[in-house]
């Protein structure tokens, strides 16, 4: 990150010189002002051996923070280098979410090994997360967090939380359950501590607690978030039993991450999975290229429809001048549509079912669109006509089969452009994947034949 | 949402009736249950009269949380229809970044009158919040926070949270300032509470202390936010003064916005800055528009390019068949690369100065890309060439004109969709402007001139 604050800047060759003395009281020292998120970029020119003296030499938590923000083929060749008791040390203080991440980018041998050097308790809470499916609620949450049963008084619920919540990663909502462990509500410590304490915590429940599904994809946990506007919302499982909860600072990473899947596909190309700037360039030249060949075998389609007309274009090559314009409207049209749409689906405005809806709209807005793209081409070739021979006596019939074609393939470009993702949805498929370029190459080919379809109608007899 | 749980499909008639009867103990009771994310969309078909019944027997909590998810022209409309009285307890109970969104939707005289309705101490808050710029982190912070001097121990910071803290926004953190209410440092408030009573509290600090800056924009408030992983950041004057708080979960609201804006922007349309769902046909209309129009206008030098290369075109017009594919791989081309470097911009992977390391990479890609593409574009036009007798005698050179020139175009695409973001951000313009159709566009015109010179190469004397 550019923009953090770096409060050293000097700081990896002060580590490394302390390193090189094994220096433990002046590593603690240089370390305990930093913050790991700010410090771990200033370890990326570190060796794995450099890295292993200065995790032995930190503090723990210190040491499991930094590790958790160093990249993954770091993470794996440190551990190599640690002995199997520190290793173990730095994975049990890991935050069990942040563990997740770390163990499900393993193979899985690597993965059963560590886990084996857990604490049983601690193994059995990571088995348990590694279990839900990738980009899970599930994955993503912690176990931190307080549930108690409201039969007590509110000074009962404060006594359980001084004893059980001290170290939990949230105390700001506690759980109420019923007798079989389902979630029945949630309240605020806050409401706790205002309250008098022989209040029956009864009193204080509203019936109301929105949860997440372990199931859920992580793209549904962030509407939830959105609408309710929580710091943290609780996760049950399927007979609605509390097992966790997700904290609204870790939705942040999720929303950043969709939004970045989405905008590439949207962009034309598979989503890179890494950033942009640390990929390896043969990869993602791999990533490009398939929907840029796919793009391409489509866009082959034009060369065909372009040969079919072929007479046409011989008898009146001033049809040909217009064919980029006119084609590359109906995608520009196109790719409006569907990005607008794509993120209103996205955003969950509307469902599958509210299709006329969409449609309706889009009917207008194309037919709009395509009549003020036709007026202005129509414009263009009136005018240009009084200045130039370019396009024969015939310009007022070429101005018209221009500016009529435009209303056509504009309005279908806008139609194609917001059902596709509609389409692709109904098919099961990420409606992402209907990007700017395929709506476009969609569109090309398609307008190619409204196109000629139009000139022929105006110029037959003519000039065809 | 149609995503969300609805507790009572018919509450909408059930709380209809209820009005219309003026029952007051039933509307409470009919209401407790619901949270006021959830109510408020069963309230859209009510009318103010009915809704201003409503507020007025609700409880002042439920009223003022319902009011806050209320459409901006609803909220105005009951405004109006209740006392002075009754809207100035409204304005109060809000929270006040909630309140902030509302007054600064309104016009600035209506705005000044619910000001003077409220408590002179709601006043200042609220026209200190107003006070910072649309978009900037000011403008969305809360002022309940706790912030208490360095210098006692243990056991009177919690004093001193149990007197301040109750009703505050989030008690996980408390600030530590210096003489001059300058952040020092933050403090979890769990860590008091396992600490030693007698600890003085200058033991428990680290000395670091992440903040936003009030005039800071909303984004760079986001990718702090990312960047720490924190539930609350503090914010602070130019002096470093602690003057508010902001919570994770409204930042969730901002990722969401932000990637809406960009996303749309790189659809090829102004950002619609209201749901596409419920924007008035004919604002949508004027938005897109105004881009296609741009476009269009652009696009319009492909004709002046193709009339430029007529006469090859009349003499050959097996070239105009590739037209459409050739410049729409540079178009694809170009758009993918534009839309990563713009998602890598705007989430901080690099900055401006890294524009030769960009321009490198894309070196690479690009002509990798251009050459995969080439060798297809060759071989579809070879292998058609055994078949049929489209591309004439001279097919070999034909192909290879077109294989050549879609090395040149795609890498030229690249170049160009990679670079014109960082263009753009250098100018002070926002990068997600350099759209996929902008780009495509862009990449059109030099793509057939680049196009037409390369065949010009291969066939002179032949076909030309």
């Amino acid at each position: 990150m550019p923009d953090a604050p770096v409060p050293a800047p000097d700081i990896a060759a002060e580590l490394a010189g302390l390193i090189a003395r094994r220096d433990q009281a002046g590593l603690r020292k240089a370390l305990a002002p930093w913050l790991a998120q700010d410090l771990a970029p200033h370890l990326a020119g570190f060796s794995p051996e450099q890295l292993a003296t200065l995790f032995r030499c930190a503090q723990r938590e210190v040491a499991a923070q930094t590790f958790g923000y160093l990249p993954g083929a770091t993470q794996r060749r440190l551990l190599k280098l640690l002995s199997q008791e520190q290793a173990a040390q730095l994975l049990e203080a890991l935050p069990p979410d942040d563990r997740t991440a770390f163990l499900q980018g393993l193979p899985l041998e690597v993965a059963m090994q560590l886990l084996s050097l857990l604490s049983p308790q601690e193994r059995d809470v990571a088995k348990t997360l590694l279990a839900y499916p990738e980009h899970s609620v599930g994955r993503m949450m912690t176990l931190d967090f307080v549930a108690i049963r409201a039969d007590g008084t509110v000074a009962d619920a404060l006594a359980h939380i001084r004893h059980e919540g001290f170290d939990r990663e949230t105390l700001n909502v506690i759980y109420i359950v019923d007798e079989d462990g389902r979630l029945a509500d949630d309240v605020r410590v806050r409401r706790l501590l205002l309250a008098e304490p022989a209040t029956p915590l009864r009193e204080l429940l509203d019936g109301n607690a929105p949860a997440l599904t372990a199931g859920d994809d992580r793209e549904t946990a962030l509407r939830e978030f959105r609408h309710y506007d929580r710091a943290v919302l609780p996760v049950v499982d399927e007979a609605r039993r509390i097992i966790g909860i997700v904290t609204a600072d870790d939705m942040l990473d999720v929303a950043s991450e969709e939004a970045t899947e989405d905008i590439q596909k949207l962009g034309g190309s598979e989503s890179l999975d890494e950033p942009y700037s640390t990929i390896p360039l043969f990869r993602m030249v791999k990533k490009r290229a398939t929907w840029l060949v796919v793009l391409f075998l489509g866009e082959m389609l034009t060369a065909s429809a372009m040969a079919f007309f072929e007479d046409e274009i011989a008898k009146a090559v001033v049809l040909a001048l217009f064919v980029p314009l006119v084609i590359s409207s109906g995608g520009n049209a196109g790719s409006q549509a569907a990005t607008l749409v794509i993120r209103a689906l996205a955003l969950g405005e509307f469902g599958l079912k509210d299709w006329w809806r969409v449609m309706r709209r889009e009917l207008v807005a194309g037919l709009s669109l395509g009549v003020i793209l036709g007026v202005v081409g129509f414009a263009r070739i009136a005018v240009w006509a009084q200045f130039t021979d370019l396009y024969g006596p015939h310009w007022l019939l070429v101005a018209s089969a221009v500016g009529s074609s435009l209303v056509g393939i504009v309005l279908w470009g806008s139609l194609a452009g917001s059902m596709l993702p509609l389409v692709l949805k109904r098919a099961g498929l990420d409606p992402a994947t209907s990007s700017a370029p395929f709506v476009a190459t969609l569109v090309d080919v398609t307008g190619l034949v409204i196109y000629f379809s139009v000139a022929w109608l105006f110029l037959r007899g003519v000039l065809l």
